[in-house]
């Protein structure tokens, strides 16, 4: 595990307000450096600055020119099956160092599957989502119920359940899978398990179970009662979803308070169970922009990863700005701003730590008027 | 910020279960490079292990032959003030690569204060506390109340609260410095502002306002009724302590279930507001061992960082054995086993990240009973 | 004020356990009586019973020879306006010594409405909420939201929003109201304002605006993030509810555990922000019966009022029995046990104080397997 | 079971907007009564009133000359056993029709114990405490864990917890005693269960096992971490009361924000393990008011009893006013306003439903500055 090798070089003689460089003081920075032990006053300002310094950087990976390509070849390539898992490409932040983490909490990969593969069952405690920019043809089984993967739909799936793929297509699909995997790995909190090398069942229903017994807006079916801190409804429709921000942009139009802003309806995918994050590292929402819309200028304690579900727009990430179109994906680091722009109108799906923050009392948002 | 400077190198060909590496794969992974992506099925086996695999190792530092006396050459040889803001000597845990980290999510120092000293005033989102293994005389003034630091008192102060310390007496003093600094550089979500470079008050009261307002057992101010996510006691007094301690092992002596096990007494230091943890990061507690007590082996999912407090023992943590005695502080990493035996009974200070992994429901305890 | 005249005669010196009847403990319960004092002794059977002995008794009302025609009756001889407010007739249960109580925390009536009456805008402190058994025209106007009332409809409307009714179509309309006007007297928590004589608008939309924003399951709109104590969903529509119900049979019938017993679906309305009941003191709940279906008998502290939705059944309370049809209504007191038995098949609207009991810790059940 | 014969005489013509009294509308109305049905339209005065209407009356009941001699009277004429259980006379509140209670929610009790006297073990779903306002030598025994009752103590005891008292010493004690019988009985939630006529132990010690354990301030035992719906501390001592109170006065000399008002210190009896209400239903407080206070007008939704502990003072309900003295008791009705003024300083012990009204979300409060 050199995962968190030379993180820190000690001691930065460089750092300001330091005392007197003696050779008694040289003689005790060799003596600490035998103790294992570093001072604060010479990396304060590496550990407590006066805002967020994020290591993560704003990046923007390319769906169309270079994710779906790799993926391709990687379903020539790269056999699914047991030990690798699964046929999975992570979005590395440049930032990080070369770990495969798009921010230091969150995890986003590309996931390929060929027609007719399975990819094997296993669990893990690591939180994980599904979201389908296009394509259709995969059914999950999620503790042996079979959920439909369709274009638009978001697919969660809280840690330790058991679950594989299948492809029960002529064609091949692709996705993307949103994890915890940096947080987990940080929190020293994972497991895995390995189950059959093939999916339980080879059924392909419309609806899963779970859509059957939770997907009734307001209603909680009586055998569902005790808590549940991850949702049960394992598959949110695009059909709700889209309708969900046409009705807000409709209220909008007729003249009642319904937007985030004018012109950006936005949804949160929650846990029917709580009302709040349907998982308890991980926050989802889906954001539609109307033609011609700009948001103000934002910026929030925790990071998040964005993926154009539709349409075109200019992305401003703290200092870097992107023309984004489908199947983009960028990331916005701990306290970077970001605002969109669109002429044509966006569709734009987004995950992030929020929960975390916000379960521990560490979030802050700051939002600037649009000029 | 070179925090997390290669993290993993990429791709690990040697890993099991790989595809066949011919030039095509060896072709697609340089494009993968190219692109800032990673494969999960090289690297799974970081990111998913079977269990726990923290980076931090158990360790021991040792209070009197080392930690005391260097921080008495710190205080000859370094000034506090502006700019460094605290003579503190943090704990480096060997597996974290040079970071000033005792675990990955918590930050542990001694801090020495000379005679008349004033440690300058500031406040950050970083929670803090004090404990006092040793000595009196300084009083630390949390937004204008100054709160006196004593042998066996543990000293929240939880984020965004104003700040200073200063030394009222002619003798020096030194104690420990528990923050959860990792974690908040980690998770982004770090501020910091600089107050007044002296404690806007020097008066030197017995008890603190916080104390003489919330430290009535089971009575709350009618003046105190907001929610509070963090403690508003500001002193929690080792008599106190002391004493809860002894009539837990006392009930147990008069045959009543009032001890973790036999032998071994422990208090939560907990917000009187909520009886929940005294911060949302950190957790604290006191254990007391009797002579002949052996504990139970038992992993958490979770690190700590503990302190002996009083008396000699023996600790294991993982394959690591010590013998410890007054002042030293050990880690015990996540999932580490942790066994504590001793002849001549063993008081310990303890201190964790526990309600991050509980808020965020990625809480396991595994408990082997003791043969 | 009258509502609580002659509650206990004492002192009761038929009692048991009573100390000698002299003429000195005469002289004592005279004073006691002068001073406004009762002992405990000659009361405590009554105070403290081994179970709950409500007041309330088992009773049912019938919807189409009774209630239906009388309420048709007022639509000819009582205006709805200002003062009187509503055409609403309250079941007055016949335990309850002429209070218009359905039992002593519920409040039920059928309301009426003539084509093109309203019924006048004010607010009260009373949670409420209507239940259409039959019919369809009237729209109810919230804090100026219209909403459609259709057949199979639950439309909750938390205390203290400004509502009216009106009817826009050429024929009457019934429909039955829920209150806590019962639990709110007693608690003595009760506000009224009058607001306008005629609804706010005229507009008879398909869906409210409530609906819009909230009715997509499992989507939380992200300018509604707010905690709400009662649902903001004002309507939950018959398609929603019988679906809901299908699917559980369904599933029941494919192998799956879905339905609370063999044959019997149910599902609980509940605020989607939350998960849990729509309103703090009432829970609502619809369940279907399969033909051939038979509870188990089950009994909880708490009381309910059901009314029959659709199909037939034999339904019997504490020693009381009857053979229900369609919008007959009956009442479960406390701790009385139910059990429904059905050949045709049945569907049933329930209302209860469940929330009270449960958020007071009085809550319990017991369930009687079916022979 | 009488408890709530005659609620309301109906229907009342009189009411105000009455339709025309036409012999077919007496027709009508007769129809109603003997199908059990009750307009709102005669009714809503009473049940939706503009404002809470409590049936309950502000009443003061003496301690010295009514209270404290009566349940002399009543140790030498009535035995304490089986079946009566206990010596307790309770208040009942001239507005609520010969109930035995003090106001609608809430039982007040003065209970008298001679020396040696037991009384038996039983237990009750019903919420109790003790609040000792002269006195000592009895100790009541909760679970097999005895509990020294002195003066100024307050000894709160939760529902379904098996109790008996013994008084120790060679002198009568007296006491009184809350419970929220009045509640339970109505919301039909009432269990009761004899245990031995004797009390378990006859062990008289200093504190409690519960102390032991629980109060030691901001200090939770580790084996005590389950959730707790009432507090687990069976006894709040009068020094520990007594020095809250003096300290957050002394603040208040000093300059700094602790109490109420000018003159005015309060505490709140809490659940040391939730930072809330001791119990679900019942709300416990302390008020000492200095030489000269006036207290600002206030009403709130939800009633109280008062007993005042020491000093004299001149106390405002609604349009009554009284000089209460030592052990006096009063009663302030929902939403009835209550003013306390003092020439030579007052301590008052306050219990109230409030927890009822605010988990259900009905509590209000409104407060008029002193002029």
């Amino acid at each position: 595990m050199a995962v968190t090798e030379k993180l820190i070089s000690i001691p930065r003689s460089d750092a300001p307000d330091q005392p007197e460089a003696t050779s008694e003081l040289a003689k005790l920075y060799e003596e600490f450096e035998h103790e294992r032990l570093i001072p604060l006053w010479t990396e304060i300002g590496n550990l407590m600055p006066a805002r967020p310094q994020s290591a993560a950087v704003p990046h923007v990976w390319r769906w169309r020119d270079s994710l779906l390509p790799m993926a391709r070849k990687a379903g020539e390539l790269v056999p699914v099956g047991r030990g690798g898992e699964r046929r999975a490409i992570a979005l590395a932040n440049p930032g990080l160092g070369g770990a495969p983490f798009a921010t230091p909490t969150l995890w986003a990969a590309i996931q390929y599957l060929n027609p007719h593969e399975d990819a094997p069952v296993h669990r893990h405690t690591q939180n994980a989502f599904r979201f389908v920019v296009e394509g259709e043809g995969v059914w999950t089984v999620v503790n042996g119920d079979p959920v439909a993967m369709r274009r638009g739909d978001f697919l969660p799936q809280a840690g330790w359940n058991w679950h594989g793929h299948h492809n029960v297509s002529d064609r091949p699909m692709a996705w993307i899978d949103g994890l915890d995997i940096p947080f987990q790995q940080y929190a020293g909190s994972t497991f895995f398990e390995f189950g059959p090398d093939e999916v339980p069942t080879r059924e392909a229903p419309e609806l899963s179970r779970s859509e059957r017994l939770w997907a009734h807006p307001g209603l909680r079916p009586l055998t569902q009662l005790q808590p549940a801190p991850a949702t049960p409804l394992l598959a949110y429709r695009w059909e709700h979803t889209d309708r969900a921000l046409k009705e807000q942009l409709a209220l909008e139009s007729e003249g009642y308070a319904a937007t985030v802003e004018r012109g950006h309806a936005a949804v949160r995918y929650v846990n029917p169970a709580t009302g709040g994050d349907i998982m308890p590292t991980l926050r989802t929402e889906f954001h539609r922009l109307t033609p011609g819309t700009q948001t103000a200028r934002r910026r929030e304690v925790g990071s998040s990863v964005f993926q154009i579900f539709d349409g075109t727009g200019e992305v401003s990430v703290g200092d870097r700005t992107w023309i984004v179109d489908h199947g983009d994906l960028f990331v916005v680091p701990s306290w970077q701003p970001l605002a969109v722009a669109t002429e044509t109108g966006i569709d734009l799906f987004r995950f992030s730590d929020a929960p975390v923050l916000e379960r521990l009392h560490q979030d802050r948002v700051e939002i600037e008027e649009v000029r």
